[in-house]
């Protein structure tokens, strides 16, 4: 069942034809049931519906189907109904990123009905993680959101899969791609507004940029990877900001006058082992030409994580995107089809 | 049971104590039931060993046991005759490098033991990894070895566990550190023979370097990187090498002259699509600042993944050492018995 079937809603069902092969080759057989769209109806067919001309339909303009999008009691209900072997709820709504709305509540409507949740939102993990996690286990579901921090490159599933025993003592990264295309163009003398009227026209920065260039959405990023990597307890409120700002010109380009790169840098550390207490905060940073994270450019992201007994491992993204995000979606499809079977 | 108890070995077994909670979580109880070693002897005990014990003792100097090594079928029959719910051999010896023995058949002893077999050499995988990845499913055991790579920092595992479906079109990496030390130490003025006397001062570069400055150590990671993730069937002698030499530092100085970096790069890449044919080769590369394997600097190493659908994805140790590569046999040993009773 699809929440949500915007850009990367329907990138996901693209990625999910062109990658069946490797689902057959685990024995997963994905079944589309229903697509809820907020403004574009819903269409539901338990026998499986074609989701690939769907999202081509919806992508051409035209309304899904007749259906009204559901309330969540009634998408409860039709999830609950469907008799298939393991069910999953696929959530990709618009976030309002200020509460981590709606999909904290879809969140809630999968594990209600029986099924893992996956979402390319960083809402319900930056807001709720704490509870959704306790909450998913009760129900005896997965909640997976790897496509919540760059796109589809692996860090939750990362540190969970590839690192047991492995404690990470902090994180830092470059999270947000605007801000970090802003602070690129600046230090090379493009003017703040004109290299924010180029990325809006590429498609690189939203129509209101304000969540980006404000810290807002590096801010809920640090909060997601601080409860999930490091125990924390914290929400994007609790994460202190630095904006990206026309005077932030001077600094960038004086920055690399000198061989260093400004950078919007999100930090957390543990303040105490065991605690769950966090310092957790994105500012602005100059960084040496040594830095891991300096060198990320463009549609780059980055993440150190500071570990032990590993010491620092850095895990850069160099192209990101919404296939990228579809990406993390497919893989978080396959970890709760495969760790449910171990289960039962 | 542990064949090899050189710095790896004994690192591993404290490593295996520090994290021992971090295997009762999983419900694995580790039981050291034999150590043999060329120079030090051999000590076997059913029962389990205070393999810590052991350890300081070899380190101190003195044997471990009156026990003279075994012979090849002489330790088949030993590992087949543990009544343990896992057998598992920790491969650690002194490798020749240039045939991937005696590793390669200490593997194969595993193997025809039933024991899952985990190895911190990149002999096996270099020169072996088809035929030995066919003879570990025969046996219905698992072949690991993510310390050949970048020590403990997941490679192998990144791939396996958290790509699925990815294909990985070629890889590029700083897989040596000698050779790296050596170019950043040049590129800043210091002669050849001085920064190869202060590594070998500082325990960073071997007694004899030349496996390592002809680029012959990382040909063999090549060959290991292509044969796992590119489903190459190569060894290390296929891999075109460049060496660095005393001349080498006037490029070196040259490219950061220039704002650039002279690095040893590793490359293979896929020369069609499901053939397994590989071009690979170790090369001095000038890279732009803009590169991230261009600031692995250091103990650091760097490897950059080409793949579809996520684009480059880089993975970066800024920490390496010992007890890194024994972390890749904890997480190895975690992975072996884990899968091993999936499959029953």
């Amino acid at each position: 069942m699809l929440v949500g079937f915007g850009n990367v809603g329907r990138q996901f069902v693209h990625l999910l034809d062109e990658l069946s092969p490797a689902l057959a080759a685990r024995g997963i057989e994905p079944r589309v049931v229903g697509i809820v769209t907020r403004r574009h109806g819903a269409l539901f067919d338990e026998a499986g519906l074609d989701a690939v001309a769907a999202a081509r339909r919806v992508s051409g303009g035209s309304v899904l189907g007749s259906a009204a999008p559901p309330s969540l009691p009634d998408l409860v209900g039709r999830l609950r109904s469907q008799r298939v072997e393991t069910r999953v709820l696929v959530e990709t709504t618009t976030l309002d990123i200020r509460f981590g709305e709606p999909a904290i509540s879809h969140v809630r409507a999968g594990f209600a009905a029986g099924a893992h949740v996956i979402t390319a939102n960083k809402g319900p993990v930056a807001f709720a993680y704490r509870a959704l996690a306790r909450e998913a286990a009760a129900a005896g579901v997965s909640f997976l959101f790897e496509g919540a921090v760059m796109d589809g490159i692996p860090v939750f599933n990362l540190v969970r899969e590839t690192l047991p025993g492995v404690t990470v003592r902090g994180i830092r990264g470059i999270v947000n791609t605007t801000t970090n295309f802003l602070l690129s163009a600046m230090e090379r003398g493009e003017a703040y507004a004109d290299a924010l009227a180029r990325m809006q026209a590429e498609g690189i920065a939203e129509a209101d940029p304000s969540l980006d260039v404000d810290g807002w959405d590096a801010a809920a990023k640090t909060a997601a990877l601080a409860n999930v990597l490091l125990d924390a307890n914290i929400d994007p409120t609790r994460v202190r900001r630095e904006a990206v700002v026309p005077d932030t010109a001077g600094r960038a380009r004086a920055a690399l006058g000198q061989g260093r790169r400004l950078k919007l840098v999100a930090t957390a550390r543990r303040r105490d082992e065991g605690t769950g207490e966090v310092d957790a905060y994105v500012q602005l940073e100059e960084l040496a030409a040594s830095d891991p994270l300096a060198a990320t450019g463009g549609h780059g992201n980055a993440l150190e994580l500071d570990t032990w007994p590993l010491g620092r491992v850095v895990i850069t993204q160099r192209d990101g995107g919404l296939e990228q995000t579809a990406y993390a979606l497919f893989s978080d499809l396959i970890t709760a089809v495969t760790r449910g079977r171990g289960r039962s």
